[in-house]
């Protein structure tokens, strides 16, 4: 790996504390970060070198998943981090920047090859990259890349716009935009799930596959981030990025080879698949909910326009569900239905691909169920891969029962979504990153729902806090003949050994 | 279910004691036996029934899976026993059998249906059957069925002459054959993976699947049975009847309804393309073994031809293994191996299924290993089914690694194969017996290889005890460019629930 300065714009805040400074020390433990590494920290505070790397020390502490530690390599850890204080709009703030990672450079004798990682607001994205390039810092000997946190853009437009600017410092190839979702070891993994296995490539198309169905369900509320939930939504939240990204990766279509590139083009197929909305199919297709109050674990809460923050007239969506299509030969027919929500039953990411009854049922004479045969995939908070067949119940005369095959990942010691993505960026191995035209073309489906739900023009459902999400989203499987999977209990997991 | 009459001949040896006993005891706490139902127990020496009815309850108390149990319940179900001496040969001794039948039917208002079990030596099959039929305890107003045990016939002709000599006596929907892999909840469940699964319907054909292989090896060498086993060897102790009947459970095409003529029909469908051996292939598809002196976990064990009762200069076949072709649609080109054998490593019954590599691999340019996908059904001593696929492992950087899915039916509690059979031969359900179309051309099949083992045409190869058998073996499948799979190590088995 080639050696590198690592820049942190945001140095002091959350996400760093919480997730980048655990990533790297684990990232530095494991012994995949380069020889010679040199970390500036940026933040708009005063700190001094000591005091920032005391800091750094102390995330450790709280947030790394490493918890018995040798002090002599945290300390060899820390002591690669400098700090500079930084307005991000002070273009004088960047030349004294670019000494600082220069005089670092020469000291360590590292080449310029230059990581700088947005951990900050969006709107300070434009200015930033802006005066990466106008101070110099960006005008390398080595490479330069750029890791930029979510979210990109608040619609079609501000995307575009934000790309416009980004792409006057950083070629698309440059630019690594972070979706953790895409960081998580099973969505990750459903790629080799499909391309590993010719039993699952044979049967990963519409001849075997009757709908997919992908949940990200939360059971906490809008907690103190009213500012920002309240004009984005979980449209925005979590609909345009992670669930569009864990459809396409679902999806996609198997590559000539798997690389990032043919990985890129395999995604975008999908998304450039992916039916357009228009104002019929919007209110058909598309269900908005917001909690109301409701009970959780046996507590009460509060509605979410009760929430500290909200306004009681807020029509703020808390919940989406969607149906979609993806016009091609392999999922016509198909339906994708994608649902997120907040205060919802239980928090689970998962991905239920449910197959196609036979054409022939040689038991419809035995009076016996036979239940549809599902491929489950947790994503989190329990990762695994569970399929459930229909087998004899030795224990009730041979009448058919469902049993469910699964394998689970031991949740020990599994690097975090962080230090995957990090690790990527600093190896330039983009296959885990959103990519501009999957961003756009998210936007763009995504778009029409925006201005309708911006118009209140679609039916705002609510649905106490606790449950499975409003009625009309049951609705919205039940009309082609399907449920909700696993909403009352998930897959059971057990625990199983990797083979290696 | 009917009341009926429950004739037990050798009912002083050692399987009643072990596995008859037991079975109907746990049938009976379980109110699977009719209302009305009278055991009458035969044997050569004289018992009284209280001694008979004591006998019965020791064997309870020795082999019943059921541990802790109730006296009083314990002592009705011994109650309906009586012990009748009876010599197989003697036709008055019959004659004494039916006077008692009656006396008991007449006594608990029984009508007259009649379950003969003949758990006796083979060379009494004959003269049992004819005695039943000239004593007129055959000539029932309601129904008579017979249960019989192996070995049906010890080659082709006997096996005919056998049959035609029951036949005089019963109709062939009346005969029971035990094949106590049959009885087996995972070779009974190949049928529901199979029928009841869309996703397994699709692919159990030559399409998708590049071989099977059936195992069932044995660690136990020849024990105290040499009179027996010298002359029979592991081609008619378990090639003939278990090893064939398992590859027609494995091979059967979905029938239109899971019913017994079905499924007898579509078993038949298999044997009947089972393509036949010549005197050339029976030198390349039939590999033949005998155990020599070796280590089983740590002791050293003597070779076969040093077992008590066994000859130095012993042919036998202590193993088998073979090459099948199906000749049909479904399954050409798909070699199934069987493999049978004493002394080997472990202990393991079992079903592997090796799934076609695909046409193209998306991974071949990364140096990853891809290896094929398979069904993995345990069927003793552990139960359970397995899907070994390939998966990201999280602890290596993503690299592939093979994964195993499992379901594992407890261990608690799950009726024995006896109890499973003879409950099915109470309520007269046929599907788990073998039928004489099956027996015959499974012994015409054997047929050529008796004779060519017999005349010492096939090479003997030797293995020592604790390996997987002669090298020959491992030759005959990697001639295909397969190998045996799980022979060090068996697929792990995880405790998962079962879902009903």
């Amino acid at each position: 790996m080639d050696s590198m300065t690592f820049v942190l714009f945001g140095a002091t805040g959350d996400l760093a504390k919480r997730k980048i400074y655990p990533a790297l020390y684990n990232l530095y433990v494991d012994g995949k970060i380069p020889a010679s590494f040199s970390v500036i920290g940026l933040g708009r505070r005063e700190l001094s070198d000591a005091q920032f790397q005391s800091n750094v020390d102390q995330s450790l502490t709280d947030f790394s998943r490493r918890l018995s530690d040798d002090t002599a390599q945290r300390e060899q850890f820390v002591n690669a981090f400098r700090y500079c204080s930084l307005n991000n709009a002070h273009p004088e703030d960047y030349k004294k920047l670019l000494d600082l990672v220069t005089a670092r450079e020469e000291e360590l004798n590292i080449p310029q090859n230059r990581l700088f990682y947005l951990s900050v607001a969006p709107e300070f994205f434009d200015v930033i990259a802006l005066n990466i390039n106008e101070s110099g810092l960006g005008d390398t000997t080595g490479w330069k890349r750029l890791i930029i946190e979510k979210p990109f853009g608040h619609d079609l437009e501000s995307a575009r716009e934000l790309n416009t600017n980004l792409s006057k410092a950083f070629e698309e190839d440059e630019i690594f935009r972070i979706d953790h979702y895409l960081g998580k070891p099973m969505v990750q993994n459903l790629e080799a799930l499909k391309f590993a296995n010719p039993l699952m490539q044979g049967i990963w198309n519409n001849k075997h596959i009757a709908n997919v169905q992908i949940t990200a369900s939360e059971t906490v509320g809008v907690e103190d981030r009213a500012g920002y939930y309240d004009t984005s939504g979980a449209i925005r939240d979590m609909i345009q990025n992670h669930m569009l990204q864990m459809l396409m990766m679902t999806a996609m279509s198997e590559p000539k080879q798997v690389t990032a590139k043919d990985i890129r083009a395999s995604k975008r197929k999908v998304i450039e698949a992916l039916r357009p909305l228009d104002e019929k199919s919007i209110q058909t297709d598309i269900i908005r909910g917001q909690y109301s109050a409701g009970e959780m674990k046996g507590t009460q809460v509060p509605g979410y326009t009760s929430e500290p923050g909200i306004g009681p007239d807020s029509h703020n969506d808390t919940f989406v569900a969607a149906r979609l299509w993806i016009d091609d030969e392999q999922w016509k027919g198909v339906p994708f239905y994608i649902r997120t929500g907040k205060r919802m039953h239980e928090k689970s990411t998962r991905i239920v691909v449910q197959f196609k009854d036979a054409a022939n049922n040689p038991y419809a004479a035995n009076q016996e169920e036979i239940v549809p045969n599902l491929l489950v995939i947790n994503i989190g908070p329990d990762e695994g891969v569970s399929l459930q067949l229909n087998s004899k119940n030795p224990f009730n005369d041979g009448k058919i029962g469902t049993i469910n095959m699964n394998f689970s990942a031991s949740q020990k010691d599994v690097p975090e979504a962080y230090e995957r993505l990090i690790f990527d960026a600093l190896r330039g191995d983009s296959t885990f990153f959103a990519h501009w035209n999957e961003v756009e073309l998210s936007w763009q489906w995504v778009q029409p729902v925006l201005e309708a739900f911006e118009a209140n023009r679609v039916t705002l459902h609510h649905y106490p806090a606790g449950s499975n999400g409003p009625e009309a989203s049951d609705n919205l499987v039940a009309e082609n003949g399907f449920t909700w999977w696993l909403d009352e209990k998930k897959a059971s997991a057990a625990n199983v050994a990797i083979h290696v």
